[in-house]
């Protein structure tokens, strides 16, 4: 099984409102991850993406991606949750779209640092959402995760 | 029709992930929404309420509210959309939950003046989550929304 196909099973389809926004694995390394979802499922009554699907969809590249540094790093941890975020939705989302989540190495290398080092590690994504069509930027999130062990 | 259950079947109803989500409104009146959800149909991987739906019925509580005062005061509007959002995850939240938007007056009144006035508006709403068994503020978000017509 390819890793992206385990990620899409045991991560995002265990998340009961994930499953029903239909998304998908783009593209996944330790820099990136890439998810997309169709406006068909989450669209609000204006007909344009809905914020919380666009919310969601950032939560879900940047925790992807942290969830990956440590996995592919061999860091073990038994918790990882979101701190905090703040998002800016810049223009509407009118047709299928992407979040592009991302770290700079620094804050990558910090962080698996002190992973390793305490039992605990805090980190910095941000995640950036345009339409599959376009590359202009509709909305930036950055989050704030904690992991554990 | 009860006015909740209008909102209910026009607004929550109307968008494909919330409906998955079993939102139900609590309460509803021109100062404060309240919104809840079963931790059942929101969970994350841990079996605590996942990020992306805490957000979401933040949101969800945050645009009724504001949908609220302005039918309330037979102010039209074309659209209403948010703009931006900030949001803190203080606890994990281990059982079913509420969200409740509230603003204080003088937004309201400035918020209402200015769409009378003029053909665009926004305002800053801040919703807190509980869980139904306790008054412990889990999380704490603060959202802007525009307004136009």
């Amino acid at each position: 099984m390819e890793l992206k196909d385990t990620y899409k099973d045991e991560l995002l389809n265990s998340i009961p409102i994930v499953s029903g926004m239909k998304v998908d694995i783009e593209s996944l390394s330790e820099h990136e991850v890439c998810l997309s979802a169709p406006l068909a499922t989450n669209s609000n009554y204006e007909g344009t993406a809905f914020g919380g699907s666009l919310n969601t969809l950032c939560i879900l590249s940047a925790y992807l991606l942290t969830h990956h540094i440590m996995k592919s790093n061999q860091l073990s941890f038994k918790s990882l949750v979101i701190q905090n975020s703040k998002i800016d939705y810049l223009h509407p989302v009118e047709s299928d779209f992407i979040a592009k989540a991302s770290c700079s190495l620094k804050n990558s290398a910090h962080f698996k640092s002190m992973l390793e080092k305490k039992s605990i590690a805090r980190i910095e994504i941000e995640s950036q959402v345009t339409t599959k069509q376009s590359e202009k930027i509709c909305v930036i999130f950055k989050g704030r995760f904690v992991a554990s062990n």
